[in-house]
């Protein structure tokens, strides 16, 4: 039985986590923090979990939770982890954390990007970026993951195989990105509003966004290239679902056979990856509530591009699921345990 | 393993019974009858099972079916499964029926409400109304099973144990209910497009919806008393979900205590209903997706009336989770074999 | 020309305000009041204003607008208006409120069901209840309107006729009512956070609603009877529009010419009132954007109650359209000023 | 009075047509043309119209018509008006197709493009495209109009100043565009199913769509240059409104406040066109129900690109609002009249 705590348990991403370890006959949550909650009923907040979840909200403190835990789940703002993060911790348990602190490896990029001091840099080398399909052997000796951003984890798993194949100029790549509500998190302010998003959509944190850099540099260690991208995130009013449309120029001339080659000769063993045949394009309900990743593409001969297009669900593969698929490579266990999540349609 | 064929496989509930069952290991889907994409790969007509449904649509020959499954969904139109049942099918498998042909104990009833010749009138005696919570006995032993419609089920279950223990008038009870926009399937009709449910809402078959003689039936049953309801269907725009509003006067003073406590009499052992604290209203987003029913009630001393309310997923509780329910029980299964399926928020 | 002033220009009905007036020719805005955002431009928080409006946010001190507008209307929370309201107010200027304020004759009633202390008591005999279609002539020679709730404006004017005119047993009368998400206001609060109502549905404030006892008053004043009603409001997916589903016992046996008879006899002439012709039922779509009144019905001879339903833009009829209505009254125009909005579809 | 027919009547851009038109005193429809409900009340298939238009679908017969109104609106299919346009015609009547049939100067383009046969190319060179505030003085007298689709009124007005002065490399283009579902038409089709699009998004017609050629066009008139781009729609879970988020390679080095001040020398004077002060981007919410285009903008030094955001009303400024303002101008009228439609929010 493995124990596992989550920091962070009652926002949307923590949910997640939740519902997806409450399933697992082999995990325990043992642990649900919430400084917003301590003290109340997990399921008087998220009432789904009524009569599945009987525990309550407690702090935050990792100190304690460190010699309770196998595993902690930090699902917690910028700057947290990285805060309270010591040797003892890690050398007690294993620590997964859903925030950037320890996703980007430049120190300098990280404090730029994201405007705080980063609070323990001494664990940035040993930090594994915890994109399972890309960092899979690493991930399992790993005793601290950084669990990859929604964007990021969407953006880099569809441009992977071209930019790692030198396909595709990586000066030249636009991200277009479409995000559901769900990703802006459940902190009560006036632009998540309902009446705000619905029937609205926008363009936010243009050409300044922070997973920015996270993409650039694994983009950069796939191509061996300076990767400088364009980057733009969107607001769509859903609760959950990431579309990516990604513009490259094509370095030489390739065929679509080609191309859905290469795809596969990266994915086509991968449980949570699905190449789309050709002229089919994702879409995010085709993926919503599992861990799939689904990509589609197209050349564009009259402007040498080729389209690529990526969709996942933001909680479970873009968060809570890539989360417990980075836990069970870090457990030995199989990848899929637990993540054996069929789509929901409608 | 128990072989499953699914008439009307491409249907929204029909599509829910895959996805439910596609998840387990002693269930093998052997046809996805589906008329309209005969000789098309499932997983083209619903791409969230890319990969994880091989199968092509097949046709409804429901008499070759019988030689191969053990059990045979019908989600279907009313009328179909009535015109195609005989002796020899029920004598080679078990039929679950969730279109409404076998509900209805008088014929006459269904003939007038539904406006269509009933095909096989032989079989209603013997079919027993799979409403899991009431008849689990019954099903236990049936050759065929009429499984519930979605807006009854709901209806009957929140109403149910004050109907049985005689705390409500049944000639004063009015239910007003509202549902998401897949209990209208998914033929493509004008009012079903997206631009005219959206940010839009409508009562419809106001005094003339069919689940209305159904609901009587089964609340009459149980009350024992001639049961003439008013039932009011709304269209809301979401996917899934209904919510129902129950209204009837008290024919004795109580106290929330006692209703509390019938309630739990009827339900506390029940792995799919959960009745609500005291001031807590049922919401269909802390049931989507799964076979939950969430009931809560509110007394009204002004009124001397009960307001009673009850929220499921129309697709699952309301159709496939239920159809499966009542096939575990038909094979002596464990009753949620399967169905632990924990509500997905948000 | 007309000095208008508003107080609480930046909620939702302050907002919907200022797009009615905007286009008016015989109005000025003279005092965009929002305690929120003093000193920000109006179109910064409001960017559908952009260009149309060039003014900043004001204060909320009534007493210093009141020597500068011909009209204020307050759009401010519970409570506010009733604490600011004085003689010397209402000497130089005209108040129309749309707070419950002064909506509810009986003092008590309102500090039982508000839950608050009333502020000035002296003035509620004298304020006139502005449903237009009811108190015309009143509202003409009024210096104090209290605007209708927007719920209780929907409920009563779809029952208004058959109450007066004595066809429906008032004790009977159960009002199920559901409304769009513009109604929760632009409050930051986790409830009406995006992904917690898109989705969703459920029911709210059951038995408790404070809009119960001011559709009691004015149901009984048309009805001479004492009239106790259920009134359950619900929360559905929408940005705007109210439905509601009225149930009343029939005192004696009428046909649907009769009825229509009825609403014809007194709503005919007037602008926003549209009676449906017999099978249609209204939807808010229908009058989305507009100041109609859309409303429809249906005997059930089976369970002898009609039903009764209604539709409203909750923000044009429900709250700023109705307070226009109410100012060209007031200001001797013609009612249908600035109010001829044709319904957005879809 | 301006007697103007519509064919094509009741598809949601006709339905718009109707909504603008409906408020002019200067303007009379005479002819609600629908194939699909002749005879029907109109307001019986647009219930927002009952009370507000009384009159009955007619069919399409355009030489009819031509004799009755002083503008035609062809609200209808690619390639309806270019097979009935004639020079009687045109000699009685002005017309503007709402369709792409006169919108592509190149015959061979527009065949390619949309699959069919061009119907009357002898009237192409004629037609004036009629986005308003780039060929203002050519549709003054123009007899015919082509009123430009949605997504390229929304793209070229966006990028228009930047490729008029050279600012911009008009073969690095790339216009990713987002949709609400009005603009997929009132077809009854599953794809177009409320289930089917809400909570869903994707990317189609990639690197395929019709309305690239007419952007490129028209971007290539502007700039002087050859102009091939990509453009890619996407479907969005909304009713209306089109966002376009564009990149391009800068020319040379360029601040802020010149790309501000090259977008003010253009659209400075323009009643329609509101460009947002830096930092602010346009969301279609803001727009919504209006005739206005608001455009953003963003420079990325690090990529050495401009990102162009621009939002439009699909079915107002993208279709009829459009129409309206070439009538307008095509009858010597002021522009704006009845176009002064302030965006409803929310």
């Amino acid at each position: 039985m493995i124990k596992a705590g989550i920091i962070g348990a009652t926002g949307y991403a923590g949910g997640e986590l939740v519902r997806i370890l409450a399933c697992r006959r082999d995990v325990e949550i043992v642990w649900y923090g919430s400084r917003s909650y301590i003290d109340q009923r997990y399921a008087d907040i998220y009432r789904n979990m009524f009569r599945i979840v009987d525990a309550k909200c407690l702090d935050d403190n990792i100190e304690e939770l460190a010699g309770q835990a196998d595993v902690i789940f930090t699902a917690t703002p910028q700057g947290f982890c990285a805060s309270v993060m010591n040797e003892e911790i890690l050398s007690k348990t294993k620590v997964i954390d859903l925030s950037a602190d320890f996703r980007i490896k430049d120190v300098g990029t990280y404090e730029k990007w994201y405007g705080i001091k980063h609070g323990s840099p001494q664990f940035i080398e040993e930090a594994v970026y915890g994109l399972c399909e890309v960092n899979r052997e690493k991930i399992k000796n790993a005793r601290l993951t950084a669990n990859p951003g929604c964007y990021t984890t969407c953006s880099i798993l569809t441009a992977y195989p071209l930019a790692k194949e030198g396909i595709i100029d990586m000066r030249s790549l636009i991200i277009d990105a479409k995000s559901g509500a769900s990703g802006a998190g459940r902190g009560a302010k006036t632009p998540n509003l309902f009446c705000e998003i619905n029937e609205n959509m926008k363009a936010y944190g243009v050409a300044a966004h922070r997973h920015t850099p996270e993409i650039e540099e694994q983009l950069g260690y796939a191509s061996g290239e300076e990767t400088v991208i364009n980057f733009t995130p969107h607001l769509v009013p859903m609760n959950r679902g990431i579309l990516v449309t990604e513009y490259a120029a094509l370095k030489k001339k390739v065929t679509s056979e080609e191309i859905k080659g290469i795809y596969d000769k990266y994915y086509k063993e991968e449980t949570f990856i699905r190449v789309m045949e050709e002229g089919v394009y994702p879409e995010t309900k085709w993926v919503e509530g599992s861990n799939y990743v689904d990509i589609g593409f197209k050349i564009d001969t009259r402007t040498n591009r080729i389209i690529m297009m990526g969709a996942i669900d933001n909680l479970v593969k873009g968060a809570a699921g890539q989360a417990v698929q980075n836990m069970n490579l870090m457990f030995g266990l199989a990848e899929d345990e637990g993540l054996k999540l069929i789509p929901v349609f409608p």
